[in-house]
C-alpha cells in the first residue's frame, strides 16, 4: 500500500456527538474501502461515547508525532482549522485536506470540500455521502451516523429536526441502530460532577417576582467541592430556564479571575444575545453568555436590569 | 342535529401526553367530519399539556353531570374501563362505545374497537386511521399526533421508537407541527416542587462499592417543604439509574403509612421487576416497584441486598 493511502480522520477539540460519530463514520468508510484510517483527536473522547463502534481506536495527536505527517486528511464538523487543536501538526503542508461540514461559518480550509449549510449534522452530510455512492449500511456505520444526527438535533427536539433527518433517521434504525441504547449512552449519563453541581445550582434557585426570569450561581468553592470541572456544567443552566412560566435561565458562575460567567437562555421570544452582546458577549438568541467583572451582587443585579428590559418591564 | 351526533371522548385519569393528545386528535377529527364533540377528563389537564390546540375545551365530568348522558363516546389510550374514572358516569347504558387504544392488556370493553398492541402510542393507531381515511392534514390534527408519539417514546428513546414512528413523525413535520415548541413544552417544563425534590433526592444520592448501585431517600418532610406532590415525583428515580456506570437505581420514598415506597429502575440487564417481587411489587425488567414495610435502614439494608444478588455479587 502506497503511503498516499494512509488517510488521517480528524474533527474538533472537546468533541460532542456529531464530532465523534463523524470520525468514526469516516473511519469505518475508509476501511469499507480498503484504505488505511488514523483517527485522532486532540481532546480524549468523552466517557459516553466511548461505546461507540470503533471509539477505542481513536488516539490522541501526541500518539503520532512520531510518525511521518499526513498527506491524506479528512476533517469532519472541523469550521475553523484552528478548531483541531494539536491535531493540525499532524496534517502534511502539502496534504489533501477534504473538508466534511455543516457550520454556514466554515472557512472552507482543505483542498476540497464536501460541505452542506443546510444539513443539521455533519452526519447529514455523511448520510448523503454514503447514500450517493451506493454503499451499503452496516450496523457500525449506521449507528455513528444516528449518533450525530441524535446529538446535533438535541434529541430531534432542536429547529434543525427537519422530515428529512426524521425520515434519515428511520431509514438508519431499519439498518439496526440500537436507538435506545444509544440514546442512554449519550443522552443520559451523569457524572458525579455534573449531579453535585446540579444539586448546588439548585439550591440558589431564584425567581423575579413576575417568575419570568429564573436565575442561580455556582461558586469557585462548589467546583472544588463538587469535584468538577467546566465539563461537567453541561445542561445545568436549562434547569432555570426550564421552570415553569420562565422565560430567561441564567447561570452565574465565579471564575478565577475573579469575573463572573454569565449564561443565557430563553424559551421562545427573547433575544438573550443582545443582552450578552451589552456585556460583550454573544451568542444566539436562545442560547448567549458574556463575562461581566464586579462584585457578585452587583454584576446579577446589572444582568437581571437588562433581562427586565429585555421582557419589556 | 340528532343528539346521536353528539360525542363524547374521553381518556384516562392522571393523563399523559398520549391521553391527552389522542383526545384531541379525535376531537379535532370530528369537528372535521362535522359531528359536535365534548371532550372530558376525571382529571386536570396537566400544566404542560395546556397550549395543545384545543386543550382548553377539555371538561372535568362535574361540568358534564346536568347534561343527558352520551350515546355515543370514543375512548382512546384507556386499557380498562376503570381508567376514565368518573368519566364513565357519562356514558349511557346502551352507548356505542369506540375503544380506541395501543395497550397489550386492553380488556376489549365498548362495543368498537380499534386496538393496535404493536403501535407504540394511541397517537400512532389514530395517525393510521387519519391516513386510511384519506383526511388532510390540519396543523392542530398533525401537532396533537405528534405529541401522543413523542411522549409514548420518551422523545424518540424507547425500545418502541420503530422506523414506522420516525417516517410518520417526519410526516407530520411536513405537515407543520412545530417540534422545538411541542419538545420545550411537553419534555422540558419544570414544575418548582420538582426541582426542590430533585435537589433533595440527590443530596442524599449514594453508591455502592462497586458503583453499580445508587439511591436516594425522599421523606415526608421533604415532600412538605418542597411544597411537591406525587406528581412532581416524574423521572427522579432516573437520575440514579443515570450515574455513569451504574446499572441499577433506587428512589425510597417515606409514605404517610410509615411504609417506604421503592422505585426501581436499570439500565442494561438487571431484571428489576423480580427485585419488586420479591417484596410483593411488580412492574418491568427496566422500571418496577415495592411498597415495604419497615424502619428505613432496614428497608434500605434488605433491598440493596436484594439488588446486590440480582447483581450476581
Amino acid at each position: 500500500m502506497s503511503e498516499g493511502e494512509r488517510f488521517l480522520v480528524v474533527s474538533h477539540v472537546d468533541p460532542d456527538g456529531d464530532a465523534i460519530g463523524s470520525t468514526l463514520t469516516v473511519g469505518h468508510l475508509l476501511r469499507l474501502l480498503g484504505k488505511r484510517a488514523v483517527m485522532a483527536n486532540a481532546s480524549p473522547v468523552p466517557a459516553k461515547y466511548r461505546e461507540l463502534p470503533g471509539a477505542e481506536e481513536i488516539v490522541r495527536p501526541q500518539d503520532l508525532f512520531d510518525e511521518p505527517p499526513f498527506e491524506r486528511v479528512i476533517a469532519v464538523d472541523v469550521a475553523d482549522e484552528d478548531r483541531m487543536g494539536d491535531c493540525r501538526s499532524l496534517v502534511a503542508p502539502d496534504a489533501r485536506l477534504l473538508n466534511v461540514d455543516h457550520h454556514r461559518t466554515n472557512t472552507r480550509f482543505g483542498t476540497h470540500h464536501l460541505i452542506n449549510p443546510e444539513a443539521a449534522a455533519t452526519a447529514e452530510v455523511l448520510y448523503d455521502w454514503i447514500e450517493s455512492m451506493g454503499i451499503k449500511w452496516t450496523k457500525p456505520l449506521a449507528s455513528c451516523v444516528y449518533t450525530g444526527l441524535l446529538t446535533d438535533t438535541g434529541g430531534f427536539r432542536y429547529s434543525n429536526t427537519t422530515p428529512a433527518v426524521m425520515k434519515r433517521a428511520a431509514r438508519l434504525l431499519e439498518c439496526g441502530v440500537d436507538a435506545p441504547r444509544i440514546a442512554e449512552q449519550v443522552l443520559e449519563t451523569l457524572t458525579i460532577g455534573q449531579l453535585n453541581l446540579l444539586r448546588r445550582a439548585l439550591s440558589t434557585l431564584r425567581l423575579s417576582e413576575d417568575r419570568r426570569i429564573a436565575w442561580m450561581w455556582l461558586t469557585l468553592q462548589d467546583f472544588l467541592e463538587a469535584e468538577a470541572g467546566e465539563g461537567d456544567l453541561d445542561g445545568i443552566v436549562n434547569y432555570a430556564r426550564n421552570v415553569i412560566g420562565v422565560e430567561v435561565g441564567i447561570l452565574f458562575r465565579q471564575l478565577k479571575s475573579g469575573a463572573v460567567k454569565v449564561s443565557l437562555r430563553s424559551r421562545r421570544w427573547v433575544d438573550v444575545s443582545e443582552v450578552a452582546g451589552f456585556f460583550g458577549g454573544g451568542g444566539h438568541a436562545r442560547a448567549a453568555g458574556c463575562t461581566v467583572a464586579g462584585a457578585r451582587d452587583e454584576v446579577e443585579r446589572r444582568v437581571l436590569e437588562r433581562v427586565a428590559e429585555a421582557l419589556g418591564r
